[in-house]
């Protein structure tokens, strides 16, 4: 963490404002007539779209809830790495670390063909493959995560908390004057029911430059800007219930899939806390346009069926702490935004999570994708608040998130047609059903995508082709920067460089080292800095606001390939050791040598080219843009120049 | 963390009273007639002492403090390994890591000998030593230290607030009546002044049945049992100051020791937040019986001092957040308690920290020593106070920490010394003045010592002697336990063992098994487990209270020796699935085994007879007690039996 730059101030530096002066804690008294942003739900992809946003004191943001009060018990549980990783930049992975379950391995249960109708294991993997992220795949109580947000978005610099008890009842969206008049600036115009319309309720209305429906399945945003959820029907029916158990099965602590020979399939989530545990049940097919809810199903019914599918094994149920049945399919929505022509039309209302996509819950996604849906939205939002960028970068928003999405559907539909298959008979291999083996070899295959690692965005306005992928073979254009382990210059600090990424709307450009030592006559590397630092062409000079910090918009870092102890710090460009804040105080976090200590060396680890070092540049929500050569300054000068605007 | 064993219940897990239940966020109106505990004083001391208690509803504990509320801004900053891990036994460790400074590498600067008047750089370190704790030494306002415990103390089962604008006005202590009454329960009065007197201020009278001063070098708890501080005036004066700063000297982000040729000397500690720097400036030497006060120094006169050192580099101030000059000595108590006779007297008034003990700050010890005094007495205490153990383990308190007190007085008188005296001439190896190599070889030499894990506790009551220490050479008795990495068996968690010692008053017997599988008939694991769970005369049943959960006296913890995949969690004796809470729930966390992934098998890093197997006896505050063959549980029931007590 880096504070203090503008003077030292006791207390806690995560709060943004004073220690002792007001803070958000209690809801407005009326909504403004006015925001930036009018965000609709405050579930996970809310939240997170609210703390993108304020971070930036500029912005006027609320989020609306139709919800009374804070969530106390969520329903989503699994935290993917790829979600760590963010949750990093918003600056709250420890809390999660430590309070949350650790999905460590994950087994395979079938029927045991010696001793009809029982069941034995088949298969034990790591859930995650080695060196995926820095981060483990943990689950932990949906509502715990909100309350991290909450208290990220309290201590933010444009401090925020939900208005609760509102409820969205109409949403316009004007257009410009036919003519060619002016556009109008806050162009959405909606109304909120607030409070118990029989208790004296009242409607306010709100005009706002952006509003995004972050409100669920159901959501009133997407109907009223015409979009529909497209999929699917469901037919086949599952239990979930979070239980405290005592049982004999021996793998209750571990991620397992039990495939029973004639009673279904189970899915055992460990949870938080080292009691609590989440089962889903395979209950039966339901019949065509039948709802499970029609069943009339109870929790006892639940336990009954699990403890069938578990035999030989016992599991009695001392407390329930939540269940729910149901029937979901995969359902999509064509586009997440109002525009009805993806290549010219302006966007002014989103859609996000939920509200664009739905899917069983058994691949641990739903929460992760909805949030790392408006943290690709959160920082374009705010770049075109701040005048930073053009308003058409916000076209990418649904066209890079109803891609993953569309992959997400299609790998939910087959998991979950694997999930309900009969295991195949062991003496019967070219029988019907599906071979228990084949179905751990899925997950796998799988395990980038479930840890939310395989999302790859397509070239576009924002990221970049692929054309110099040869010198970091390891940081593909499109995906999520992959952190790697460094060492600090200045203070010999080991730490993962991907943690230099926070979620504050910056862009960084790592600049990673040739050869040669940034004082010798022929570094690339200097070259590079002092053209960032002097040439007028220059994006650091073009889009950085004058009078603001030289990293405020671009952030440039270098990864030197000497061991710390060999460089010495005043022989760093100038751009490497900015002069920053009222007091012109010298930032020492811009440089950085590879951990030697056994941790790897990160050229080694992501495929740098050694002799020529290249760039990689980084987008404010952790997807890599480019990568290019150290001497493509004009390549990257073009990259900038296609979406950025100067400031006013 | 482990929670819901008792039923679900949604909300932050660290808290441990009802979420929306009253907390104790404002002062109570007036002192309690009675307390269980008085503490004194609120600095780290006197918290790390309050978080002891606070785990425990049935004390009553009171924390006074003469000043009107919290800390804003202290000066110590110095967080050792050793203290990082007992933050991790009180649940905010990873609070501090994120905000701190680390301290990584120190580098020692000397004389240029071919600049005159200018300085070199002579030799850089590591400032920890590879594997001496899972922590790194870290740098960190003490105000934030104090955040941290009044936060664990808010949440905590006896949920607590220090009462501040109060200070001691009195003490006495009433002994047995003469002729053999029996003795009063609260033999302590307090009598407190509460508020500013001339502004109608009230006096307030306290019985307590143990007093402790944790109300620093001037304590008037110390006064009142009739201790003074012995030992040598001070008469070499320092500056010290935090400041904002602009330099070109290149280890400003980097723990270092300057000896310049005649200037003086500069230790730099840099601090939390990348930007800010403590400077430790040698002033001039003080006449006998003359204060540095009296000299009437400005924070100019340090500025330019510094800067004298710095030569050739230069040190623009910007901002001054905190200085002072100081001219401490080196002075000790001669007991830490009340009692005339350490052999037969029961002791009721106690002082900690900077009360009996008080040095230079260049070590970075203060804060930590006196944390380490009161995280040794509070388990003491409230196990006296649960009436679990004999009143006569009070008496190892002053016994143990004054030992250690007399060996940091010792380290710290030698290192002022080293600190102080001028660089030899690089000339003239004979000279007067001390060798900066031999300056870095101390530095080195006592690094463990700063570390905070050279801690020895003596034979005593609590601790035994080392004659099985040849089963388990890494885990000294009488020293801190030290931490290793380990798989937890049932849900293949990798993580370190020493975190399993939570500052929950427990004592932790952590059974390293034999070569033999636990379901193997000659397996001596299972033997020790199943004479724990079964026989008469095991601590377990002697000394847990009827009804409370089996580990709540001694958590039985076992490390096997094979990989986690190879062994059968349901092949595990009872005592390592112990039933808890209301509902009968397993705990599925008491059995380890090595983390065969590249981090280091325990058996091999701590040296554990593989043959044999061994006890390693843990005691509240984390220090080991006792290594015992795995066969000697009569030596195990021998060791309790000499200071615990059965439930009445």
């Amino acid at each position: 963490m880096q504070y203090h730059l503008n003077g030292f101030r006791s207390g806690d530096p995560e709060l943004s404002g004073p220690q002792d002066g007001p803070q958000p804690d209690a809801p407005a008294a009326a909504l403004p007539a006015e925001v930036d942003v009018l965000i609709v739900g405050s579930g996970p992809t809310g939240l997170t779209l609210a703390a993108q946003l304020a971070a930036f004191p500029g912005i006027t943001t609320r989020i609306i809830e139709q919800k009374t009060g804070p969530l106390r018990l969520g329903q989503a549980d699994g935290i993917a790495c790829r979600t760590m990783e963010m949750f990093e930049a918003f600056g709250f992975c420890e809390k999660v670390l430590k309070e949350a379950y650790w999905v460590n391995e994950t087994t395979f249960w079938r029927p045991d063909a010696a001793r009809p109708g029982a069941i034995l294991r088949s298969g034990r993997i790591q859930d995650t493959e080695d060196g995926l992220s820095e981060f483990p795949h943990v689950i932990l109580n949906q509502a715990r995560v909100h309350d991290f947000f909450l208290d990220t978005l309290r201590k933010a610099p444009a401090g925020l908390i939900p208005d609760y008890d509102r409820q969205v009842t109409g949403l316009s969206i004007e257009t410009a004057p036919p003519g060619g008049g002016a556009a109008p600036s806050h162009p959405v115009t909606v109304t909120v029911a607030w409070g118990d319309p029989e208790a004296g309720g009242t409607t306010e209305t709100v005009r706002a430059r952006y509003v995004i429906g972050c409100d669920g399945a159901r959501s009133v945003v997407r109907k009223a800007i015409g979009r529909e959820l497209h999929g699917e029907a469901a037919n086949q029916a599952w239990g979930v219930m979070d239980v405290l158990v005592v049982t004999d099965f021996p793998d209750i602590r571990l991620k397992t899939a039990i495939h029973s020979a004639t009673e279904g399939s189970l899915l055992i989530i460990p949870r938080e806390g080292g009691y609590l545990v989440r089962l889903y049940i395979e209950l039966d097919k339901l019949n065509e346009n039948e709802r499970v809810a029609s069943r009339n199903l109870t929790v006892d019914y639940l336990i009954v069926a699990a403890q069938r599918i578990l035999r030989p094994y016992t599991l009695a149920v001392k407390e329930v702490a939540w269940w729910s049945v149901y029937d979901i399919g995969q359902r999509l929505c064509d586009r997440f935004d109002d525009v009805a022509d993806a290549d010219t039309g302006l966007p002014r209302v989103f859609i996000a999570g939920d509200a664009c996509h739905t899917h069983s819950p058994k691949a641990g996604q739903g929460m992760n994708m909805s949030m790392q849906d408006s943290f690709s939205l959160g920082w374009k939002l705010a770049s075109v608040l701040q005048g930073r960028a053009s308003a058409a970068i916000l076209r990418t928003y649904s066209q890079e998130r109803h891609a993953i999405a569309q992959e997400l559907i299609d790998f939910d539909r087959e998991l979950a047609k694997m999930f309900s298959a009969r295991p195949k008979e062991a003496d019967d291999p070219d029988g019907e059903g599906i071979d228990p083996a084949e179905f751990q070899k899925y997950f796998v295959q799988h395990g980038r995508f479930t840890a939310g690692t395989a999302t790859r965005y397509r070239p576009s306005l924002i990221t970049g082709t692929d054309s110099h992928q040869a010198l970091a073979t390891g940081f593909p254009v499109g995906m999520r920067f992959h952190s790697a382990p460094v060492v600090r210059l200045a203070d010999a600090r080991p730490l993962q460089l991907g943690h230099v990424v926070k979620a504050d709307g910056r862009w960084r450009l790592f600049a990673f080292a040739d050869a040669a030592v940034p004082t010798a006559p022929g570094s690339r590397l200097r070259a590079l800095c002092d053209f960032l630092a002097a040439a007028s062409q220059s994006p650091l000079r073009r889009y950085t606001p004058a009078g603001a910090d030289i990293d405020t918009v671009i952030d440039v870092r270098a990864v030197l390939q000497q061991p710390h102890r060999q460089l010495a710090l005043d022989g760093l460009p100038a751009v490497l050791l900015p002069r920053k804040g009222k007091y012109g105080l010298i930032d020492y976090e811009k440089a950085f040598c590879p951990d030697l200590s056994g941790r790897g060396d990160i050229f080694d680890l992501r495929g740098i080219d050694r002799a020529r070092g290249c760039m990689v540049l980084v987008r404010p929500d952790q997807y890599i843009a480019h990568v290019l050569p150290l001497d493509a300054a004009d390549a990257l000068c073009a990259f900038f120049d296609g979406f950025m605007l100067s400031p006013a």
